[in-house]
């Protein structure tokens, strides 16, 4: 539901909440935007005119008639602009063009290392945006706003980057005020399994559900999306479940200092690690995954157990959440049918009948995409605020 | 954010939205509500004419003058109505009347069995309301809302209670319909933890706060709070952290079926059962209270322990949902220093430094009346969405 109430006298303002009632509405005419809001006729009719002017809507044909003359469908002009969106990961970064309705333009997958630091990966990204663009036709002036995931902790309402362990360079760095040299739109950043778990449920439509979205790859953590938005807690710390204790019988030493942490023992990383030991040649996530996909027995039986590790602190969550959904994704998700298995058997005998009742737990729907997926709703989100909206219609106007 | 959108064209739903933006207001003006809902000024002073008359809105004094004659405040009258709200336990019932504003007008405690059934619990309710309202004067016809909690998991939706294990005869129930014979207003129904949770919120106005609240009693179970609201999960079973599996040496069978749940080991009946298996008189939560507080050194040091197994599973939720506040509730919480310092100890050493960083752990502020001041809460909820409130304006009008 969305507020007519304003709490300043900028006109430009009602325009974006204007805008942003149509875009939930889909389409609408303008005796249903008078209805809706309750402002008068006449009022409505006036600002839906400077707004076709603008090109902000446009018309999309016309509606039942209720009597007279048929009205005018109004939608937003998918032309009115662009978002951009970048999944940045460790090794490999993926970046998207989509409409405001967050219809994909173009997208490429890239290799890059997060490593090298804010003062090279920033600017290259900057730069592949502006080749994006201009490859589609597009100017710098069409972008509305950008969404962004980073591999670590991100206090998502200023997008800083906050004490992440595999971003060397990159801690306190406020990523929107590095963005808004080149690009002066909203930038919202968050970590990349929030975003995925973002992409998985706007785009597979998974409204009134209640989803925890579960990477496991070199590490393992947990995006929380309910009612369309990500929990984030109150550190933005929210979600960090790789950290949560397992039981062992031989005591495993984590890289946060504490001992058997779920990452340490069930990660792309640990399983690299214990097939190693035993003469394997297994040095991260992928050759796990190269190890089970070739049958190798040992890998396959360390997945099955990774897996009812993995499901002993999901039950926990389960029991605790109630979500109706858990999305795994990641590298080691690749090897579905062995870990989901491991997963499934120890949720649905640890948790509670009446919280696993209606609970799916399956593979992501988009594996790689999601998070690009995510950072694109997220962008769409950002650009279709009202205040934002009013920001770039005033910017419409001063330049119309 | 108040919406005016009206999916018809009952004028009765406009007022109700109309208070309701007034109650979020606290005061407000005939001008305020022109500018925040965009309606003409003309509109609005003809509604709040009509509100006026059916008294359920009041003025306020006169507010700052903007120049001319200084205009007149508004706020809802608070004899408009009351609530009335029932915490319903094991053994004892709690039950309070309120004002719309959530002032609590009258409380008693008493004891019931919820053994007894709902065929004689909850006649034997609404003739307690009947009282409270009599020696009070005030007739059903002022009541609004019921908000109530009940010590069993119960589908908030529709105030059924649903498979709860401590309250024979009970399954099935949908308390609404019961009540509605009576009353016929509002009633919602939702477990005691969620409402304790809800009451320490609203009570002690923790806006923008995320708050688990943990009830260790006979059993053990989570009220989680965020953004004012409860958080049910998908099948309201969210919050059963009673089950959750705790690192133990010799397992133990819990009432579940399961083994080595965190209730089986940590509550105050699993206490009394310790402390009986070594020869001291405790039969229940009361007696371990009683013999932790007569200094009984065995006593203290299963406290002290349980406290640490609930700091366990404690530190995984923080890892999990970064909450910003912990608060304990429920009968053994009475015994603050040595369960809080178990819980604490743990916690601080298990969850990550970021996710504690802000964390605040602590004993309820209001111990056995949370509940109810959190079914007053749900209560005034009830009464104030524009929905409601329509339908008592309509019914006011009907009658006068």
């Amino acid at each position: 539901m969305l507020s007519l109430m304003s709490d300043t006298n900028d006109g430009y303002l009602e325009l974006g909440q204007l805008v942003a009632l149509i875009v939930q509405e889909k389409t609408t005419t303008r005796a249903d935007l008078a209805r809706l809001t309750g402002l008068a006729r006449s009022t409505i009719s006036q600002r839906v005119d400077q707004l076709l002017n603008l090109e902000v809507l446009v018309g999309a044909g016309a509606g039942p008639s209720s009597g007279g003359r048929r009205p005018t469908l109004l939608t937003l002009n998918p032309a009115a602009g662009i978002v951009l969106a970048a999944d940045l990961g460790a090794t490999h970064a993926r970046l998207a063009m989509a409409t405001l309705s967050g219809q994909i333009e173009a997208e490429h997958g890239m290799d890059i290392d997060i490593a090298e630091g804010p003062d090279v990966v920033l600017p290259w990204l900057m730069d592949r945006f502006a080749e994006m663009l201009d490859e589609n036709g597009r100017s710098p002036r069409d972008v509305r706003a950008i969404g962004m995931g980073v591999p670590g902790p991100v206090e998502f309402l200023t997008g800083t980057v906050v004490q992440p362990p595999i971003m060397p360079g990159w801690d306190g760095v406020i990523i929107p005020d590095v963005l808004c040299k080149q690009f002066d739109v909203p930038v919202l950043v968050d970590n990349d399994v929030n975003i995925m778990g973002l992409g998985e449920y706007w785009s597979r439509g998974l409204r009134d559900e209640q989803v925890l979205f579960v990477k496991v790859g070199t590490g393992i953590g947990c995006g929380i999306v309910t009612n369309g938005q990500v929990h984030h807690g109150a550190d933005g710390a929210a979600g960090d479940i790789g950290h949560v204790r397992v039981t062992v019988e031989t005591d495993v030493l984590c890289s946060c200092g504490n001992l058997n942490c779920l990452e340490s023992l069930a990660s792309g990383s640990a399983l690299a690690r214990q097939l190693a030991s035993e003469g394997l040649e297994a040095k991260n996530a992928m050759d796990v995954v190269r190890l089970s996909q070739a049958g190798d027995a040992k890998a396959l039986r360390l997945v099955r157990v990774a897996g009812q590790r993995i499901g002993e602190v999901l039950a926990s969550l389960v029991n605790f959440y109630n979500p109706s959904r858990i999305i795994l994704g990641g590298a080691l998700a690749g090897l579905h049918d062995n870990l989901l298995a491991g997963i499934r058997a120890v949720v649905y005998e640890r948790a509670l009948p009446l919280a696993t009742r209606r609970l799916t737990i399956e593979t992501s729907a988009f594996g790689h995409r999601s998070a690009v997926l995510g950072a694109t709703i997220l962008g769409t989100h950002g650009a279709l605020t009202p205040g934002n909206i009013s920001d770039w219609v005033r910017n419409e106007s001063a330049s119309s």
